[in-house]
Protein backbone atom coordinates (compact mmCIF):
# COMPACT_ATOMS: atom_id res chain seq x y z
CA UNK A 1 0.00 0.00 0.00
CA UNK A 2 1.23 3.49 -0.60
CA UNK A 3 0.56 6.59 0.56
CA UNK A 4 -1.30 9.90 -0.93
CA UNK A 5 1.93 10.93 -2.73
CA UNK A 6 2.50 7.76 -4.11
CA UNK A 7 0.53 5.36 -6.49
CA UNK A 8 -2.62 3.90 -5.38
CA UNK A 9 -2.25 -0.08 -4.00
CA UNK A 10 -2.93 -2.57 -6.43
CA UNK A 11 -6.91 -2.92 -5.38
CA UNK A 12 -7.16 1.01 -5.67
CA UNK A 13 -7.08 2.16 -2.06
CA UNK A 14 -4.59 4.38 -0.78
CA UNK A 15 -3.09 5.25 2.51
CA UNK A 16 -3.71 8.72 3.95
CA UNK A 17 -1.19 10.26 6.47
CA UNK A 18 -3.28 12.78 8.33
CA UNK A 19 -1.48 16.11 9.62
CA UNK A 20 -1.17 15.39 13.51
CA UNK A 21 -0.87 18.35 16.62
CA UNK A 22 0.67 16.60 19.43
CA UNK A 23 1.23 18.93 22.93
CA UNK A 24 0.97 17.84 26.53
CA UNK A 25 -2.87 17.62 26.52
CA UNK A 26 -3.16 14.94 23.89
CA UNK A 27 -2.99 14.32 20.23
CA UNK A 28 -5.08 16.52 17.20
CA UNK A 29 -5.48 14.66 14.04
CA UNK A 30 -7.68 16.36 11.40
CA UNK A 31 -8.87 15.71 7.77
CA UNK A 32 -10.85 17.93 5.27
CA UNK A 33 -11.72 17.65 1.59
CA UNK A 34 -9.99 18.30 -0.56
CA UNK A 35 -6.73 18.39 0.81
CA UNK A 36 -6.95 14.81 2.81
CA UNK A 37 -10.90 13.30 1.96
CA UNK A 38 -11.01 13.18 -1.60
CA UNK A 39 -15.24 13.83 -1.56
CA UNK A 40 -17.39 15.82 0.99
CA UNK A 41 -18.47 13.41 3.42
CA UNK A 42 -22.42 12.89 3.47
CA UNK A 43 -22.46 9.93 6.04
CA UNK A 44 -20.16 9.21 9.45
CA UNK A 45 -20.76 5.94 11.03
CA UNK A 46 -18.30 4.61 14.01
CA UNK A 47 -18.04 0.77 14.19
CA UNK A 48 -17.25 -0.29 18.03
CA UNK A 49 -17.12 -2.85 20.51
CA UNK A 50 -15.90 -4.88 17.81
CA UNK A 51 -13.50 -7.86 19.09
CA UNK A 52 -10.55 -9.86 18.47
CA UNK A 53 -10.62 -11.68 15.40
CA UNK A 54 -14.16 -11.19 14.66
CA UNK A 55 -14.92 -9.84 11.02
CA UNK A 56 -17.18 -7.01 10.09
CA UNK A 57 -17.90 -5.48 6.39
CA UNK A 58 -17.26 -7.80 3.90
CA UNK A 59 -19.08 -6.19 0.97
CA UNK A 60 -18.51 -3.52 -1.53
CA UNK A 61 -20.20 -0.78 -2.17
CA UNK A 62 -20.91 0.58 -6.67
CA UNK A 63 -20.57 4.09 -6.51
CA UNK A 64 -19.70 5.10 -2.41
CA UNK A 65 -16.40 5.83 -1.56
CA UNK A 66 -15.26 5.02 1.94
CA UNK A 67 -12.49 7.60 4.63
CA UNK A 68 -11.44 5.01 7.15
CA UNK A 69 -9.76 5.29 10.23
CA UNK A 70 -8.89 2.83 13.31
CA UNK A 71 -9.76 5.30 15.82
CA UNK A 72 -8.94 2.85 18.92
CA UNK A 73 -7.33 -0.69 18.38
CA UNK A 74 -6.13 -2.35 15.67
CA UNK A 75 -7.24 -3.86 12.79
CA UNK A 76 -6.42 -5.63 9.43
CA UNK A 77 -8.33 -4.42 6.29
CA UNK A 78 -7.80 -6.83 3.40
CA UNK A 79 -9.21 -5.54 0.08
CA UNK A 80 -10.18 -6.83 -3.33
CA UNK A 81 -10.49 -5.10 -6.79
CA UNK A 82 -10.84 -5.85 -10.14
CA UNK A 83 -6.94 -4.95 -10.33
CA UNK A 84 -5.71 -6.36 -7.45
CA UNK A 85 -5.65 -7.29 -3.59
CA UNK A 86 -4.02 -4.91 -0.69
CA UNK A 87 -3.97 -5.60 3.07
CA UNK A 88 -3.33 -3.00 5.30
CA UNK A 89 -3.24 -2.93 8.96
CA UNK A 90 -4.74 0.58 10.69
CA UNK A 91 -3.97 1.47 14.29
CA UNK A 92 -3.74 4.78 14.88
CA UNK A 93 -5.88 8.07 14.47
CA UNK A 94 -3.76 9.46 12.43
CA UNK A 95 -3.71 6.92 9.26
CA UNK A 96 -6.86 6.84 7.01
CA UNK A 97 -7.14 4.62 4.11
CA UNK A 98 -9.15 5.54 1.15
CA UNK A 99 -11.62 3.04 -0.21
CA UNK A 100 -12.78 3.70 -3.97
CA UNK A 101 -16.01 2.42 -5.10
CA UNK A 102 -15.93 -1.36 -6.40
CA UNK A 103 -13.68 -2.77 -3.70
CA UNK A 104 -14.52 -5.81 -1.55
CA UNK A 105 -13.52 -5.12 1.92
CA UNK A 106 -12.74 -7.12 4.94
CA UNK A 107 -12.17 -5.44 8.72
CA UNK A 108 -10.90 -7.49 10.94
CA UNK A 109 -10.05 -6.31 14.80
CA UNK A 110 -6.62 -7.78 15.70
CA UNK A 111 -7.34 -6.19 18.96
CA UNK A 112 -10.04 -5.97 21.37
CA UNK A 113 -12.47 -2.50 22.05
CA UNK A 114 -11.84 -1.49 18.71
CA UNK A 115 -13.54 1.78 17.53
CA UNK A 116 -13.46 2.49 13.07
CA UNK A 117 -14.59 6.20 12.02
CA UNK A 118 -16.03 6.00 8.34
CA UNK A 119 -16.56 8.75 6.64
CA UNK A 120 -18.80 8.01 3.23
CA UNK A 121 -19.51 9.86 0.14
CA UNK A 122 -22.99 9.58 -0.20
CA UNK A 123 -26.57 9.10 2.90
CA UNK A 124 -27.21 5.19 3.00
CA UNK A 125 -28.41 3.80 -0.28
CA UNK A 126 -28.92 -0.35 0.38
CA UNK A 127 -29.12 -0.45 -3.73
CA UNK A 128 -25.19 0.63 -3.67
CA UNK A 129 -24.40 -2.39 -1.56
CA UNK A 130 -22.85 -5.74 -3.16
CA UNK A 131 -23.02 -8.35 -0.54
CA UNK A 132 -22.61 -11.20 -2.45
CA UNK A 133 -19.14 -12.07 -3.06
CA UNK A 134 -20.16 -14.41 -6.14
CA UNK A 135 -21.97 -11.02 -8.08
CA UNK A 136 -18.39 -8.89 -7.06
CA UNK A 137 -16.80 -11.08 -9.11
CA UNK A 138 -18.75 -11.11 -11.93
CA UNK A 139 -18.79 -7.39 -12.12
CA UNK A 140 -15.26 -6.79 -12.11
CA UNK A 141 -14.82 -9.40 -14.34
CA UNK A 142 -17.27 -8.65 -16.42
CA UNK A 143 -16.37 -3.84 -16.02
CA UNK B 1 -29.82 18.91 28.15
CA UNK B 2 -32.13 17.75 25.67
CA UNK B 3 -31.97 15.49 23.11
CA UNK B 4 -33.25 15.96 19.57
CA UNK B 5 -37.16 15.90 20.21
CA UNK B 6 -36.67 18.85 22.64
CA UNK B 7 -35.72 22.31 23.18
CA UNK B 8 -32.03 23.02 23.03
CA UNK B 9 -30.24 23.12 26.13
CA UNK B 10 -29.32 26.60 27.72
CA UNK B 11 -26.41 27.09 26.24
CA UNK B 12 -28.02 26.28 22.66
CA UNK B 13 -26.51 22.96 22.71
CA UNK B 14 -28.12 19.61 21.70
CA UNK B 15 -28.15 16.02 22.43
CA UNK B 16 -28.75 13.62 19.52
CA UNK B 17 -29.35 10.41 19.81
CA UNK B 18 -27.80 8.13 17.13
CA UNK B 19 -29.13 5.04 15.40
CA UNK B 20 -27.54 1.72 16.69
CA UNK B 21 -27.42 -1.54 14.78
CA UNK B 22 -26.43 -4.35 17.27
CA UNK B 23 -24.82 -7.69 16.33
CA UNK B 24 -23.08 -10.39 17.35
CA UNK B 25 -20.08 -8.94 15.55
CA UNK B 26 -20.48 -5.23 17.44
CA UNK B 27 -22.61 -2.63 16.81
CA UNK B 28 -22.98 0.13 14.28
CA UNK B 29 -23.89 3.80 14.99
CA UNK B 30 -24.46 6.11 12.24
CA UNK B 31 -25.18 10.17 11.49
CA UNK B 32 -26.09 11.61 8.48
CA UNK B 33 -27.44 15.06 6.76
CA UNK B 34 -30.06 15.98 7.69
CA UNK B 35 -31.75 13.49 9.76
CA UNK B 36 -28.82 13.36 12.69
CA UNK B 37 -26.38 16.65 12.02
CA UNK B 38 -27.71 19.57 10.64
CA UNK B 39 -24.76 20.60 8.40
CA UNK B 40 -22.58 19.36 5.92
CA UNK B 41 -19.45 18.20 7.31
CA UNK B 42 -16.33 20.33 5.83
CA UNK B 43 -13.62 18.67 8.27
CA UNK B 44 -13.58 15.99 10.69
CA UNK B 45 -10.72 16.11 13.67
CA UNK B 46 -10.16 13.50 16.42
CA UNK B 47 -8.49 14.60 20.00
CA UNK B 48 -6.81 11.11 20.99
CA UNK B 49 -4.48 10.19 23.96
CA UNK B 50 -6.46 12.47 26.34
CA UNK B 51 -5.68 11.92 29.80
CA UNK B 52 -7.96 12.21 32.59
CA UNK B 53 -8.55 15.86 34.13
CA UNK B 54 -6.86 17.56 31.15
CA UNK B 55 -8.81 19.69 29.49
CA UNK B 56 -9.23 20.53 25.67
CA UNK B 57 -10.98 23.13 23.91
CA UNK B 58 -11.39 25.80 26.09
CA UNK B 59 -12.40 28.42 22.75
CA UNK B 60 -15.43 29.50 20.95
CA UNK B 61 -16.23 29.76 17.80
CA UNK B 62 -18.00 32.69 15.76
CA UNK B 63 -19.73 30.97 12.80
CA UNK B 64 -18.29 26.97 13.09
CA UNK B 65 -20.75 24.45 14.52
CA UNK B 66 -19.20 20.72 15.00
CA UNK B 67 -20.78 17.21 15.87
CA UNK B 68 -19.04 16.20 19.27
CA UNK B 69 -18.94 12.13 19.79
CA UNK B 70 -16.42 10.78 22.72
CA UNK B 71 -16.12 7.18 20.92
CA UNK B 72 -14.04 5.55 23.55
CA UNK B 73 -13.81 6.50 26.96
CA UNK B 74 -16.07 9.19 28.51
CA UNK B 75 -15.53 13.27 28.73
CA UNK B 76 -17.24 16.19 30.46
CA UNK B 77 -18.22 18.69 28.08
CA UNK B 78 -18.90 22.56 30.15
CA UNK B 79 -21.04 24.96 27.66
CA UNK B 80 -21.37 28.68 28.19
CA UNK B 81 -22.87 30.83 25.93
CA UNK B 82 -25.16 34.38 26.32
CA UNK B 83 -28.02 32.52 26.73
CA UNK B 84 -26.94 30.03 29.57
CA UNK B 85 -24.46 26.95 30.65
CA UNK B 86 -24.75 23.53 30.38
CA UNK B 87 -22.73 20.83 31.36
CA UNK B 88 -22.74 17.06 29.57
CA UNK B 89 -21.17 13.70 29.82
CA UNK B 90 -20.31 11.62 26.43
CA UNK B 91 -19.51 8.43 27.04
CA UNK B 92 -20.61 6.44 24.12
CA UNK B 93 -20.34 6.33 20.41
CA UNK B 94 -24.17 6.91 19.45
CA UNK B 95 -24.33 10.15 21.55
CA UNK B 96 -23.43 13.10 19.53
CA UNK B 97 -23.39 16.88 20.70
CA UNK B 98 -24.36 19.43 18.48
CA UNK B 99 -22.52 22.56 19.78
CA UNK B 100 -24.03 25.69 17.72
CA UNK B 101 -21.67 28.85 16.84
CA UNK B 102 -20.86 31.29 20.11
CA UNK B 103 -20.53 28.71 22.48
CA UNK B 104 -17.23 28.63 24.83
CA UNK B 105 -16.77 24.96 25.27
CA UNK B 106 -14.27 23.26 27.13
CA UNK B 107 -14.02 18.95 26.98
CA UNK B 108 -12.22 17.18 29.92
CA UNK B 109 -11.88 13.72 29.71
CA UNK B 110 -13.16 11.59 33.04
CA UNK B 111 -11.37 8.54 32.05
CA UNK B 112 -8.10 7.03 30.67
CA UNK B 113 -7.53 6.83 26.78
CA UNK B 114 -10.22 9.25 25.58
CA UNK B 115 -10.91 9.64 22.12
CA UNK B 116 -13.26 12.38 20.43
CA UNK B 117 -14.30 12.89 16.76
CA UNK B 118 -15.57 16.08 15.84
CA UNK B 119 -17.13 16.81 12.80
CA UNK B 120 -17.20 20.82 11.63
CA UNK B 121 -19.18 22.86 9.47
CA UNK B 122 -15.96 24.58 7.61
CA UNK B 123 -12.58 24.48 6.61
CA UNK B 124 -10.20 25.36 9.32
CA UNK B 125 -10.02 29.07 9.40
CA UNK B 126 -7.92 30.52 12.24
CA UNK B 127 -9.98 33.79 12.49
CA UNK B 128 -13.14 31.89 13.39
CA UNK B 129 -11.60 31.12 17.05
CA UNK B 130 -12.56 32.74 19.95
CA UNK B 131 -9.71 32.36 22.83
CA UNK B 132 -9.78 34.77 24.95
CA UNK B 133 -12.66 34.27 27.26
CA UNK B 134 -13.03 37.82 27.81
CA UNK B 135 -13.45 38.47 24.65
CA UNK B 136 -15.73 36.12 24.31
CA UNK B 137 -17.84 37.31 27.24
CA UNK B 138 -17.90 41.03 25.93
CA UNK B 139 -19.22 39.43 22.32
CA UNK B 140 -21.75 37.69 23.93
CA UNK B 141 -22.67 40.24 26.09
CA UNK B 142 -23.12 43.00 23.23
CA UNK B 143 -24.57 40.93 21.15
Amino acid sequence: MTDESSPRGRSGARLVHLPVHRDPRGGLSFAQHPEQIPFVPQRHFLLFGLEGGVPRGAHAHRALEQFVICVHGSCRVELESGRGRDEVHLADAWTALHVPPMVWTTITPTSADVVVSVLASAPYDAADYIRDYDEFVRLVRGG
